[in-house]
């Protein structure tokens, strides 16, 4: 019993309206492992650093949880760096500087121990990649979903479409589901996209809830309204995280549990987008978490 | 026992990128009238039009439980006339005619039989005239709602900001409420709103659902994902008067029948947006509401 999960482990400077980092610890690993580690253990970490990262972050993730023998230390290489400049509305961004370093060679393999695992989160990473780590699987686990991105659909429509045929769930945001699709009405985009693949589809519409498609059926999974966005980077993952930990805690696959699982991963995200960077997900703990969630059902709450 | 609503009654003529109308039949009262109907008897309507404006609309109207004592009709003069282009988002449109015609002269006063309202729902007018017809009831009535826009913001602020300090409950878009709060968080700008006047607020937010603000509390109500949008005109009065028209039909003014009453507004406005102008309020009947009301309970449901 694990839940798999790639993606990346890299620094990230920040800039928002408010205020500015330095080079601080990222990557969609990080923020995916660091939020489902809240709901389940083990999780077995697959991603790749420079010999610039710090070996106490990664023994923080061991203690919480999360196993790293899969992320692949490069000797004398960089770790990936991203930065990027929010705009006003916190809801668009510029990319400053995309240093790939040892993402440019990231080629997983997986440890034995992590060749079984029930539940499979793929960041968002070349396709090629997601196929390769889904290609190791001894066996096919219970649940596979991916997230992928524009650049993605851009550079590697090929592969990324036939990842897709290996996957049972897709999350994506609003834009990309649009782009994907080539669909304005996230209705439709759904239902194009359940053709390539993915059974179930998560749509993130950031501030404005979330929506969970399996065949016809849609739910619609409220945000909290924030007073604040302080740094929306690593949300969208931190979601991810939050959703397949719970899925992987409670091993239930069902409808009903996959909305409970989307409240939990907007729970998540809620906290994420609090303070600059993961910060406050090495602050908050489990009642915090259950009385967010608790939050979200009064939010939502109406009888008719 | 009555409900008291306030608005245009009115030509459009609506382009969108599928598809374009001549002059058709809308105003705000209109389309608030009409949504209440489904829900409530009688509708004192206040309005006036000019003597092009059909007789059969306004006979269609009593029909529907809409009394038309209180529309004014002008001999020789010409009904309100507003036309509008939509973008290929259906989220924005431009204005091409906007012709006042009697709505220039509109002074309304109220008939007796309409002095004394349980509730009342202004639309979207001149803060001036909001302010006449609030001066002209007999008594407090239970629920005073309005409805406001951002021309009124920024060419009578004063008027605007005295009316809001005498209604119970303001009904804006997201746009609005920013603007008038200068609040992009929609939290802070309902707490901002709050201190002008009205107890609650509804924000609504289009395809992403509508907040409900009431003290510190908050409900988001969800929107029914459409597969189209063929002509969002209306869509908010609609929603104001599916919401009006609950609350007076049940004569409940707490914060739980008022979710409810965002819901059967949602799903008024969920119908209006399907067909030009106010053409599928003439079409549906009560059990078909009823069922798109289910919908929206069985899209929001989770338990946690």
């Amino acid at each position: 019993m694990s839940l798999l999960v790639v993606g990346t482990v890299a620094f990230d400077a920040i800039e928002t309206p408010f205020q500015k980092t330095e080079k601080i610890i990222g990557g969609s690993g990080t923020y995916i492992g660091l939020s489902a580690s809240f709901f389940y253990k083990p999780i077995h970490l697959v991603s790749i650093v420079g010999s610039d990262f710090p070996t106490e972050t990664l023994q923080y993730f061991n203690r919480k949880g999360i196993d790293t023998e899969g992320v692949e230390v490069k000797k004398g290489k960089k770790s990936f760096f991203w930065s990027g400049k929010y705009h006003m509305d916190m809801n668009s961004r510029d990319t400053l500087v995309t240093d790939l370093n040892v993402l440019a060679e990231f080629d997983p393999v997986l440890p034995e121990k992590y060749s079984n695992p029930e539940f499979v989160m793929l960041g968002n990473i070349d396709p090629h990649l997601q196929i390769k780590v889904i290609q190791q699987l001894r066996k096919r686990p219970k649940l596979i979903a991916m997230d992928t991105m524009n650049f993605w659909m851009d550079q590697t429509p090929e592969a990324l479409k036939e990842v897709l045929t290996m996957v049972d769930l897709l999350i994506v945001n609003d834009e990309e589901a649009r782009q994907l699709s080539g669909e304005y009405s996230l209705i439709k985009a759904a239902r194009v996209i359940q053709k390539m693949g993915p059974k179930q589809i998560v749509i993130k519409k950031g501030e404005h809830g979330a929506l969970l498609f399996q065949g016809a059926t849609v739910f619609f999974a409220p945000a909290l309204p924030l007073e604040e966005v302080f740094d929306p980077t690593g949300a969208g993952d931190v979601f991810a995280g939050g959703f397949m930990g719970y899925l992987s805690s409670t091993n239930n696959r069902s409808f009903t549990n996959m909305k409970r699982a989307v409240v939990y991963g907007s729970a998540m995200a809620s906290f994420c987008v609090e303070k600059f960077g993961p910060q406050r997900l090495t602050e908050i703990r489990r009642p915090t978490i259950q009385k967010r969630v608790s939050e979200f059902v009064d939010l939502a709450k109406f009888n008719i």
